[in-house]
């Protein structure tokens, strides 16, 4: 399994869909899939795309800086991937984030169990 | 299970120990431990905390701005910790970083499964 592979396809998909129609990333969730979005808790996918998509914005672009991937268990069911990188909202100013994603194997693909984003603003 | 409790306690201790002493940080790592720092990749405790220890600055001082956790397995037997923050090393200016951490549990404590490292330069 090329994990590097896998997270590349993975975070190219997710940041182009996201860009595309956020309600697009909802097949990517399960009921049990949780994020964490600036502290705020959500679970489930219905719930997480709800809040991504309510996101006060009409346009953003993430530029992603750098990508590590590890797997995150003994068996390879899981897949911890961390992101770094700029985004743009609406033409404003580039702000930094950091992302975190443990996808979980499912027959031949994976969905996202964990999620967790932060602008790191300093 | 207080992950969030469990994640504030390991996060302190973890940051505490690095300033202390790289070294200190040994019992963390199990030998099938992953660290992905700055890109490059250690796997077991002694490599990890060999490559830590041989980071080229005397001094180092780590502000945690956020830190998030999440269950990362059904049977809560792995904990997802998110961290940003900011480093200082042998008084130069505060760098921003992320680390991500995977906890295992074993008996009744943690060890570190997965640990990736990431200044944030922009």
């Amino acid at each position: 399994m090329d994990i590097t592979a896998i997270a590349k396809n993975f975070t190219e998909f997710y940041y182009s869909q996201f860009a595309l129609g956020r309600l697009n990333l909802a097949p990517l969730y399960r009921p049990h899939s949780m994020l964490t979005w600036e502290g705020k808790q959500f679970q489930g996918g219905a719930n997480i795309v709800q809040h991504l998509n309510e996101l006060p914005f009409e346009k953003v672009a993430h530029k992603i800086s750098t990508f590590d991937a590890q797997p995150s268990s003994l068996d390879m069911s899981t897949l911890l991937i961390s992101v770094t990188g700029l985004l743009r909202v609406d033409g404003d100013q580039e702000l930094q984030f950091s992302q975190v994603f443990v996808l979980a194997k499912e027959g031949e693909s994976f969905y996202v169990l964990n999620d967790m984003f932060r602008l790191n603003l300093g």
